[in-house]
Parts: C-alpha cells; structure tokens; sequence
C-alpha cells in the first residue's frame, strides 16, 4: 500500500496517466512517508453514460 | 458525496442507467438529506464470465 | 450482483440505511429486471475530515 | 457478503477465472465459515497502461 | 498488483486474515503466475448493519 | 467526477490528508483539465492487520 484508484468519466492519454501517477506517488511519498515502490494507482476510466452527476447522466452522447 | 457504485453483470441501457441514477439521488436527498447536486453515481458492467457466485463464474457464454 | 456501495461523509440512522436499501433494491429489480434477493448494498460511512471536494476536507470539526 | 474484487492489470482466461473464483470461494467456507452462495467475486481487468507502480505505468506496450 | 479487495458483513480473527490472505497469494500466484509480492490484499469488516441483501439489513442487533 | 480513493494502512494525520487532497486535486486540474469543485477524494484508513502484501499481514501488532 497505498492503493489509489482514480475514476473517471472519459478517456486519458498515456501521457496524462503517467504525469498524473508519477505526481500522486510523489505527493505519498513527501507528505505521507510512503515508499514510491509500494504505490499502487489504477484508472478506471468510464463511458460518460455511466456517470451520473445530480441524477443526471454525463454527455448526451459518447 | 455521496458516491454511489453500482457493479453489475451485463449491460443496462442509457434508458436505464438514467432511471435508476434519477431514483438513486431522489431516495439519497429524501431519506439521507443529500442535496442531489452532490450525489456521484458510477456504473460499472462486468461481462458475465468477470463475476462469479457460490464461486461459478455466471453465464457459460458472453 | 448486483453489488451497490454507498459512500457517505458522516453518518446514517439504521433507519435510513434501512430505507435507502430497500428503495435501492426495488429499483434495480423494477427498472434493471435483478431479483431482489441477488442485491447486496454496503454502506461505507466515513469520517468528514476523510473526504475532500474541490482540495477541501469536509468539515473542519467532526 | 462476502463480496471480493479482484483488480489486475492484462488479462486472464476464463479457466483462470473460473479456477480462482473456485479457490477464494472456498477459502472464505474454509476458514471464515461464508456459505459458498453468499460469496461474489468481481474481477476486473485492466490495462497495463492504466496500473502505475512507483509512479511508473506498467508495460509500455498493451 | 493485483489488488484484491475482501469485503464482510462482521469480523474475522487475525489468524483468520492471516490464512485467507496466504491462500488467496497462493492461488494468484499457481493459477494466474502473479509473484506473490505483487498481491494486496484488504479486509473491510462492515457492521451487520452496513450490508444489506434483499432490500434488508444484516443482523437486527450488532 | 474524478473520484480517488487512496487507501492506506495506518492513519493519516488531518494535516496530511489535507495537503494530500489540495496537490491531487491541483494534479487533476493541471493535467486532466477537471475543474477542482468536481473532484472527490476518500481516505481510507486500514487498521495494519486488514492489509496483507505477499500474503502476510502488516504488522504483527496494531
């Protein structure tokens, strides 16, 4: 541990989910004495109509 | 919050997902007094042979 | 399945876990055909400070 | 309950699953006395792009 | 990873953690070649009062 | 959405979480684009006995 999970609506490039790990295992690291070798990230990344916000689904088309 | 998954095996429709989120955050605001702006509902559909009861995968074919 | 878990901030009366749970459950049978009896529903009620919006810990007592 | 989620990066086959859901579905009878039908078990696959470990996505192909 | 998270209405003992833990190592490792020290693995222990099946809440005492 | 959840064993003092959730949140917005009032974040703390690597528990005391 930690065990991140990040989801999201949408799709994230390779390149995003990469800045983004790399950013979130510092952060663990620095602020919460977690050794960078035992941060786990997974990104789940939803179709928006499987997102609701207000009881209402995200983008009305995909 | 709240944040609400529901994890299922199969698909729903758009039709569907979209009443269930609308009856989800009705049900959280009226019983539980959570403004519905911030109710989060995330579908997950798994195919069938990703879910197993009394530890048989369900469904013989997709 | 299905499998719903519901993740709030604070906490919820017995009573109205018990309301939610069942609302909840007629819904994924009325509306998404799931017998009653394969929906589980967790709750999972955290303490404020464990949950932030926009940067923010909820509450800055608890 | 119990409900398990297993997470992992690739794939595995429907042997795999199936021989794992019968281990774990077992397991939790065995030594934490769960009625096997009361045992789910949700796998979820993901892509080798979406796993960080140490800040780092694995695979840098899929 | 992987990631295997074991949800329960209840508790278990440490020494029951302790044997579900290795025999789910063990099978990831056997049957989907996971080195075993890539597997997490965490227990939620939810009050019977968290879980609902059928609409109903576990347990009418705790 | 986003929604994280980091999952750790062992606590997180109120001040860690705090500037934990303000650099992911800031992540997200920097290198996802979603907008900081979107973004949920759960803590949650594992007692170190609930968390298992290469199928041993953390800890042997708690």
């Amino acid at each position: 541990m930690p065990y991140v999970n990040i989801r999201i609506a949408g799709t994230l490039s390779r390149e995003q989910k990469k800045q983004i790990a790399q950013e979130i295992t510092d952060t663990l690291e620095r602020v919460a004495h977690k050794p960078k070798s035992y941060t786990y990230i997974a990104f789940d990344e939803l179709p928006h109509e499987s997102w609701a916000i207000a009881g209402t689904l995200l983008g009305d088309e995909d």
